[in-house]
């Protein structure tokens, strides 16, 4: 009987950077049990480009779940503050953004921690990036390591010595390798959604700093969006 | 003007250790920011008692968050495994229990942060404790240390150098010890509850480890439970 894949959580947010993670973790030879959290967006899209990304990628198990983080207030994603716009280039990841959500990463991470146990999955893949979030303190490889070290610590798993990784393969990328990597393993891109702001029928706003962001990637890594395909 | 107290969030949970938790972090000054979840448990008596407990001690504020740990499984507290019953005394806390939901404090935590990191509060509160609960990977020392390691890397707060502390004051009392300072400061644990398995009028069962935790650490302080007279 052949040998089963090694189990693996993937924090899957449907846009591009968490559907690059899964196709790496997919790539590394894990059975991807992709993890997505309705946590009060202001808009549905990155949810349904989740599940669509999913089931492109064949994970094993795709969840869903629900957290409020807008009880707490806090940040542009969740409450009614305006999404900043047509941030000059050389100001976007400069400071704490506004779009930063308090301790999101933390309790992304938390939750992941409890499905690996529960399923026997001691490796867990973010899509964490220093580079272009380097304003957020959680996409820093010192929070990653530190919340690696307290999760072997938290869980029946790490005291009975199976170790538990928190696995960032974007971390120190840029936008243009993220997307070349991701071309290289077959990744659709026009499955995902970035906008902060988008249409009612989601269209990409084409302002905000996750869409600058997005185009400034495909332009360097030399590649279409097909996102512009998709929305003319 | 008088200067206004500190502000900590404390995690109310609506049984004993929780509620002498927040009488302990009221009476060191602070201006208690209670957090309760609905977590899928099996009972909502815990939840009552943590609004009874709230309103009693004066917390600032009591929020509660609804989180479906149910959506892992694994665990006694969430899903519809037998609660164990009549553990010889020895018995308990040896290894580690059925009850042990999965990366429980790491995720109530999580979200204690965030609360905190809106509110400005650095200092957080928990029940935790090494020596009932020695089985839970998450109530030992060395987890409470890497949590606030991790923690004082992952927040705006910890980044612009405003120290987060996780405060554990019962982390090495026995539960006498808890029951002794909490009637101290004058805690009513005839409003907490701490039955795995209550009736259907929120009656404690008498028989399953938090039952008799319970009864031996009022035996052993000396004193008569409240909650013998609400259900004699």
């Amino acid at each position: 009987m052949a040998r089963a894949n090694p189990k693996a959580v993937v924090l899957l947010s449907g846009g591009l950077d968490s559907a690059t993670t899964l196709a790496i973790a997919g790539d590394e030879g894990f059975d991807c049990h992709a993890l997505s959290f309705d946590y009060g967006q202001r808009h549905r899209f990155e949810l349904e480009a989740a599940r669509r990304v999913a089931a492109s990628q064949g994970a094993a198990e795709h969840r869903m779940i629900d957290i409020d983080l807008r009880a707490f207030g806090g940040s542009a994603l969740t409450n009614d503050i305006d999404v900043p716009k047509n941030h000059p280039p050389g100001a976007i990841g400069e400071g704490i953004p506004i779009t930063y959500v308090p301790a999101r990463n933390t309790i992304f991470l938390s939750f992941a921690l409890a499905y690996g146990e529960v399923i026997g999955a001691g490796d867990i893949f973010i899509g964490a990036n220093a580079i272009d979030y380097s304003g957020y303190p959680d996409c820093r490889p010192a929070f990653i390591k530190a919340y690696e070290q307290m999760a072997n610590l938290a869980t029946k798993m790490g005291v009975q010595g199976r170790h538990i990784t928190i696995h960032t393969p974007l971390i120190s990328l840029t936008k243009a390798e993220i997307i070349q990597r991701g071309l290289k393993l077959g990744v659709d891109y026009g499955l995902t959604h970035s906008c902060y702001d988008p249409g009612e029928d989601g269209r990409p706003c084409g302002h905000c700093d996750s869409c600058l962001l997005r185009a400034a990637g495909f332009r360097e890594a030399g590649a279409t969006d097909p996102l512009l395909k998709l929305f003319p």
